[in-house]
């Protein structure tokens, strides 16, 4: 038995152009349609799923209810039920989720400044096509 | 006829939590399934087609010329068609694009990091909801 059979084999770094390395699926969770709005949302503060719904518009029950799921088990909210009648459950940024949070919220910022120059580049693409 | 009859309503400021809003879908588009990884792929270089087919792995052919054609009349994304046999198409960033690119990117970056610390937040979550 020589030195390199007990050698473990090194896994490559992460790397989010390879279909299956699990980054993947963390940047699609956090850039997924809801995943992006519910970041950028409880960046600002903490929120009621109620309250959570009214602020994201257009999300159903079931979108929400799993999206807020997933991102839960990620590590990125913290949900808190409180022991009252009726039942409360507050949603709030763990630390990791601050940290994304911090960049999907940017993005979505830069979104709506940017609406008048994207609608305009639109507007010239459609031209140079129209005949 | 008085002042008020001729006034322009003032539409309200890009807000990516209102469904109809523009903004929404500029959102939608950049932090898409492949939109994310075509972004960041082009702000390092400009690619070809095909390149950029292998580069961001598992991506469909459709789903890249549908992507690419999205983000280029969103003007984010400049199409160099060289006249030349055979024909040789390059992609890059416009300014707008290089913009938006840096987000996904440090985004892709963020994910790539954050393996471990999402893995084990996974296994803590799933022990929680393992009895």
């Amino acid at each position: 038995m020589t030195v390199s059979d007990t050698s473990v084999a090194v896994p490559p770094p992460p790397d989010v152009n390879h279909a299956d390395c699990p980054s993947r699926l963390i940047l699609e969770h956090v850039t997924s349609r809801w995943g992006v709005l519910i970041l950028a949302a409880l960046r600002e503060r903490s929120y009621r799923f109620s309250e959570l719904r009214r602020h994201v518009g257009g999300v159903s029950e079931k979108m929400l209810a799993q999206t807020l799921q997933t991102l839960e088990r990620d590590g990125f909210i913290h949900r808190d039920a409180k022991p009252v009648i009726p039942p409360r459950v507050d949603y709030s940024l763990t630390p990791l989720g601050h940290e994304v949070a911090e960049h999907v919220w940017s993005l979505a910022r830069w979104s709506e400044e940017k609406v008048a120059a994207v609608t305009t580049a639109r507007e010239a693409y459609d031209k140079t096509r129209a005949f």
